[in-house]
């Protein structure tokens, strides 16, 4: 009866939805009320001070930057909040290929003050990608792996149809039903969903594994706009060519 | 300490914030998990089959579409949601001026299974306004009485610059710091602020009223966009012209 309802557990954490509304991104603040130390994750680079001001004003002290993948549709703010707020250091999958000060891998746990976020790979969009998931709070970010009713395309960055549906359902959906998805972008509006919605609405990821497949093979979109820019760009923590 | 936590309360009410992109306008749907009646506060005619679509996946009974005001910058998709979901009835505040089935005044509680919100006279942006401030859940809905870090704008509608000073500091920032602030508008991507940080941060109500006024009637703003289509439609729940 309460599958839908929308909770964040103990509802202590500090938590900030921040929304790009050129690239339809969502960047997360997420911070410890009572150590203050933060972390912001997917932070767009044109928004970089926006998040720096949020931070700064709100006391909090931003240890990590953090990205679920190496996007290909925006340049990452990570490079650019680390000289606004030069102690953080920034975060990424070993497997997504960029640099980072720290490398994360599956099964380890991010720690901020008394909070937590453990790293699941749910590569398929990209071989890189991960889903940051606080079970305190009940909570996942699901990158591009999952979106609200829709999921990443999987015909660049070594994406795979098959790997993604592997992904998202053993490690995304197989949490508890109401659990929070946050997801780094959405196109129109949406701006979160619970693991009970998408098992049951998602109109891609509800089908069989080869229905998902053929479709995800054939959606036929457009070349990514800003790939050739992302890509160098967010291997290096959005710093090539920065001023 | 924990003044900047973003708690709903019990975290029991189904809630959900929603975009519009193009007139950068945010839609909550708000629900009582155990009767599921649920209110949907100042939704966009563009984008209601995307809300009455989340409705009916949630399973939920619609029963008011509410607004905070009679808005000039987007046609209110009440009057289609009303066609969309027939069981629904429109309401906004009496001094309004605009036609709804349902008009409330100050003090006023809106019901929807064991939820409440309290209606708040917020005058000032425009003649109608309103604040809905949900006390169990410690949120309120801001309308443009007050927008993270700012406030709607005071030159047309009837708006007075004194009147709105006077509202915002009486009947918002007078609640609890926790509380947490949900605008119908942000501008460059924040989704929620709190009592403790408008207080705090908002560059234009942190002024002495002598100076806000001072400041609010001289933006030197350009003429609402879609004002003169926006006022005729809303003033009839944005049925005029429907096809
Ligand atoms: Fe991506
Ligand atoms: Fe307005």
């Amino acid at each position: 009866l309460r599958k839908f309802t929308q909770t964040r557990g103990s509802g202590v954490m500090i938590f900030r939805q921040l929304f790009d509304r050129d690239s339809c991104t969502y960047t997360y603040l997420l911070a410890d009320p009572d150590t203050k130390e933060a972390v912001l994750v997917d932070p767009v680079i044109e928004l970089a001070e926006r998040d720096a001001k949020l931070v700064d004003q709100m006391g909090l002290n931003l240890i990590y930057v953090m990205n679920t993948h190496m996007h290909a549709d925006h340049i990452t703010g990570t490079g650019l909040l680390k000289k606004l707020v030069p102690s953080c250091q920034s975060v990424i999958s070993k497997e997504s290929g960029a640099m980072a000060d720290v490398h994360v891998e599956h099964g380890e746990v991010v720690k901020f003050g008394e909070q937590e976020l453990e790293v699941r790979q749910t590569p398929g969009h990209t071989n890189g990608c991960v889903t940051y998931v606080c079970h305190g709070e009940k909570f996942a970010l699901t990158g591009d792996a999952l979106l609200v009713r829709g999921c990443g395309r999987t015909d660049f960055q070594e994406g795979s149809a098959e790997t993604l549906y592997e992904s998202v359902h053993s490690q995304i959906l197989s949490l508890p039903d109401d659990f929070a998805l946050y997801p780094a972008h959405d196109y129109v509006g949406h701006t979160v969903t619970s693991v009970a919605e998408e098992k049951e609405f998602n109109p891609r990821l509800t089908k069989s594994k080869e229905e998902f497949i053929d479709l995800m093979n054939n959606l036929g979109l457009a070349y990514p706009r800003k790939i050739d820019i992302s890509l160098p760009a967010n291997k290096v923590c959005g710093l090539y060519n920065l001023p």
